[in-house]
Protein backbone atom coordinates (compact mmCIF):
# COMPACT_ATOMS: atom_id res chain seq x y z
CA UNK A 1 0.00 0.00 0.00
CA UNK A 2 1.33 3.69 -0.97
CA UNK A 3 2.34 5.83 2.26
CA UNK A 4 0.53 8.76 1.40
CA UNK A 5 3.05 11.08 3.51
CA UNK A 6 5.97 10.13 1.72
CA UNK A 7 6.13 13.54 0.11
CA UNK A 8 5.43 15.28 3.84
CA UNK A 9 8.84 17.11 4.59
CA UNK A 10 9.15 16.36 8.45
CA UNK A 11 11.59 19.41 8.85
CA UNK A 12 8.23 21.77 7.96
CA UNK A 13 6.19 19.28 9.68
CA UNK A 14 4.72 22.36 12.57
CA UNK A 15 2.24 25.13 12.08
CA UNK A 16 4.89 27.79 13.36
CA UNK A 17 7.93 26.07 10.87
CA UNK A 18 4.73 26.41 8.18
CA UNK A 19 4.45 30.20 9.49
CA UNK A 20 8.49 31.09 9.04
CA UNK A 21 8.65 29.68 5.81
CA UNK A 22 5.45 31.19 4.78
CA UNK A 23 7.10 34.66 5.99
CA UNK A 24 10.22 34.16 4.53
CA UNK A 25 8.85 33.09 1.21
CA UNK A 26 7.40 36.49 0.50
CA UNK A 27 9.48 38.68 2.26
CA UNK A 28 13.18 39.11 1.14
CA UNK A 29 13.99 38.64 5.60
CA UNK A 30 12.41 38.96 8.82
CA UNK A 31 13.66 39.48 12.10
CA UNK A 32 12.71 37.65 15.50
CA UNK A 33 10.29 40.20 16.62
CA UNK A 34 8.43 40.47 13.28
CA UNK A 35 8.24 36.81 13.46
CA UNK A 36 6.97 36.53 16.82
CA UNK A 37 4.56 38.78 16.49
CA UNK A 38 3.22 37.26 13.22
CA UNK A 39 2.87 33.92 14.10
CA UNK A 40 2.29 34.43 17.88
CA UNK A 41 5.12 32.04 19.18
CA UNK A 42 7.00 32.44 22.39
CA UNK A 43 10.90 33.19 22.08
CA UNK A 44 11.87 29.78 23.56
CA UNK A 45 9.38 27.97 21.62
CA UNK A 46 10.13 30.36 17.67
CA UNK A 47 14.10 30.13 18.83
CA UNK A 48 13.53 26.20 18.89
CA UNK A 49 11.94 26.15 15.49
CA UNK A 50 14.39 28.16 13.57
CA UNK A 51 16.98 26.71 15.33
CA UNK A 52 15.33 23.27 13.17
CA UNK A 53 14.91 25.08 10.26
CA UNK A 54 19.01 26.52 10.13
CA UNK A 55 20.19 22.94 11.10
CA UNK A 56 18.67 21.93 8.02
CA UNK A 57 20.17 24.44 6.28
CA UNK A 58 15.92 26.23 4.84
CA UNK A 59 16.76 29.07 6.68
CA UNK A 60 19.91 31.17 7.03
CA UNK A 61 20.60 33.93 10.01
CA UNK A 62 22.68 37.12 9.49
CA UNK A 63 23.53 39.05 12.80
CA UNK A 64 24.96 42.53 12.90
CA UNK A 65 25.32 45.33 14.98
CA UNK A 66 23.05 48.53 14.53
CA UNK A 67 24.95 50.90 16.24
CA UNK A 68 25.35 49.08 19.40
CA UNK A 69 22.11 47.33 19.13
CA UNK A 70 22.44 43.67 17.89
CA UNK A 71 20.07 43.24 15.10
CA UNK A 72 19.17 39.57 13.56
CA UNK A 73 17.80 38.66 10.19
CA UNK A 74 16.95 35.24 9.11
CA UNK A 75 16.42 34.40 5.21
CA UNK A 76 15.14 31.32 3.29
CA UNK A 77 17.43 29.62 1.71
CA UNK A 78 17.23 28.37 -1.89
CA UNK A 79 17.12 25.03 -0.61
CA UNK A 80 14.38 26.33 1.58
CA UNK A 81 12.54 27.55 -0.84
CA UNK A 82 12.70 24.56 -3.12
CA UNK A 83 11.84 22.57 -0.21
CA UNK A 84 8.87 24.24 0.63
CA UNK A 85 7.54 24.23 -2.32
CA UNK A 86 7.56 20.32 -2.82
CA UNK A 87 6.30 19.97 0.54
CA UNK A 88 3.16 22.40 -0.42
CA UNK A 89 2.87 20.58 -3.16
CA UNK A 90 2.37 17.75 -1.02
CA UNK A 91 0.53 18.86 1.30
CA UNK A 92 -2.29 20.32 -1.14
CA UNK A 93 -2.38 16.81 -2.82
CA UNK A 94 -3.11 15.30 0.67
CA UNK A 95 -5.79 17.79 1.12
CA UNK A 96 -7.16 17.99 -2.26
CA UNK A 97 -9.18 15.04 -1.99
CA UNK A 98 -10.76 15.84 1.14
CA UNK A 99 -12.72 19.70 0.27
CA UNK B 1 0.20 42.84 14.64
CA UNK B 2 -1.90 39.78 13.04
CA UNK B 3 -1.14 36.58 14.11
CA UNK B 4 -1.30 34.69 10.73
CA UNK B 5 -1.65 31.39 12.58
CA UNK B 6 -4.78 32.11 14.39
CA UNK B 7 -7.09 29.48 12.26
CA UNK B 8 -4.49 26.78 12.20
CA UNK B 9 -5.86 23.83 14.40
CA UNK B 10 -2.70 22.54 16.54
CA UNK B 11 -5.07 19.20 17.13
CA UNK B 12 -4.25 18.43 13.49
CA UNK B 13 -0.67 19.63 13.77
CA UNK B 14 0.99 16.71 12.16
CA UNK B 15 1.49 14.60 9.45
CA UNK B 16 -0.15 11.80 10.78
CA UNK B 17 -2.91 13.62 12.18
CA UNK B 18 -3.27 15.46 8.82
CA UNK B 19 -3.42 11.86 6.96
CA UNK B 20 -5.61 10.30 9.47
CA UNK B 21 -8.25 13.20 8.86
CA UNK B 22 -7.49 13.05 5.41
CA UNK B 23 -8.65 9.06 5.34
CA UNK B 24 -11.35 9.92 7.08
CA UNK B 25 -12.77 12.34 5.28
CA UNK B 26 -12.90 10.17 2.20
CA UNK B 27 -14.05 6.70 3.87
CA UNK B 28 -16.53 5.51 5.60
CA UNK B 29 -14.37 4.59 8.06
CA UNK B 30 -10.52 2.91 8.52
CA UNK B 31 -9.30 0.10 10.53
CA UNK B 32 -5.94 0.57 12.34
CA UNK B 33 -4.09 -1.88 9.88
CA UNK B 34 -5.29 0.20 7.05
CA UNK B 35 -4.19 3.27 8.56
CA UNK B 36 -0.70 2.32 9.88
CA UNK B 37 0.06 0.68 6.10
CA UNK B 38 -1.55 4.27 4.35
CA UNK B 39 0.69 6.86 6.96
CA UNK B 40 3.73 4.75 7.47
CA UNK B 41 3.76 5.21 11.06
CA UNK B 42 4.33 2.86 13.76
CA UNK B 43 1.89 1.14 16.16
CA UNK B 44 3.00 3.38 19.05
CA UNK B 45 3.10 6.59 17.15
CA UNK B 46 -0.25 5.88 15.04
CA UNK B 47 -1.96 4.84 18.53
CA UNK B 48 -0.73 8.27 20.30
CA UNK B 49 -2.43 10.12 17.31
CA UNK B 50 -5.65 8.38 17.24
CA UNK B 51 -5.57 8.87 21.23
CA UNK B 52 -4.97 13.03 20.88
CA UNK B 53 -7.83 13.14 17.80
CA UNK B 54 -10.28 10.78 19.90
CA UNK B 55 -9.87 12.75 23.08
CA UNK B 56 -11.03 16.67 20.74
CA UNK B 57 -13.80 14.56 19.55
CA UNK B 58 -12.56 14.53 16.41
CA UNK B 59 -12.79 10.83 15.40
CA UNK B 60 -14.71 7.69 17.24
CA UNK B 61 -13.58 4.40 17.96
CA UNK B 62 -16.10 1.00 17.55
CA UNK B 63 -14.99 -1.94 18.86
CA UNK B 64 -16.39 -5.23 18.08
CA UNK B 65 -15.28 -9.20 17.61
CA UNK B 66 -15.58 -10.64 14.41
CA UNK B 67 -15.83 -14.60 15.62
CA UNK B 68 -12.88 -13.92 17.98
CA UNK B 69 -11.16 -11.67 16.16
CA UNK B 70 -11.40 -8.18 17.85
CA UNK B 71 -12.18 -5.59 15.01
CA UNK B 72 -12.05 -1.73 15.39
CA UNK B 73 -12.83 1.04 12.94
CA UNK B 74 -12.27 4.59 13.39
CA UNK B 75 -14.43 7.11 12.20
CA UNK B 76 -14.45 11.19 11.43
CA UNK B 77 -17.23 12.45 14.07
CA UNK B 78 -18.75 15.53 12.57
CA UNK B 79 -17.29 17.93 14.80
CA UNK B 80 -13.87 16.79 13.56
CA UNK B 81 -15.20 16.83 9.91
CA UNK B 82 -15.75 20.74 10.72
CA UNK B 83 -12.83 21.79 12.35
CA UNK B 84 -10.79 19.31 9.76
CA UNK B 85 -12.05 21.66 6.81
CA UNK B 86 -11.94 24.72 9.34
CA UNK B 87 -8.16 23.40 9.20
CA UNK B 88 -7.70 23.06 5.86
CA UNK B 89 -9.22 26.55 4.63
CA UNK B 90 -6.33 28.28 7.23
CA UNK B 91 -3.70 26.47 5.49
CA UNK B 92 -4.55 27.19 2.38
CA UNK B 93 -4.78 31.01 2.90
CA UNK B 94 -1.37 30.78 4.71
CA UNK B 95 0.31 29.30 1.87
CA UNK B 96 -1.87 30.71 -1.12
CA UNK B 97 0.44 33.54 -1.04
CA UNK B 98 4.37 31.45 -1.84
CA UNK B 99 3.52 29.43 -4.47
Amino acid sequence: MKNILLHINKAFDHRIRLGIMSILMVNEYAEFTTLKELLGATDGNLASHIKALEKAEFIRIEKQFIGRKPNTKYYATDVGKIEFKKHINALEKLLKNNT
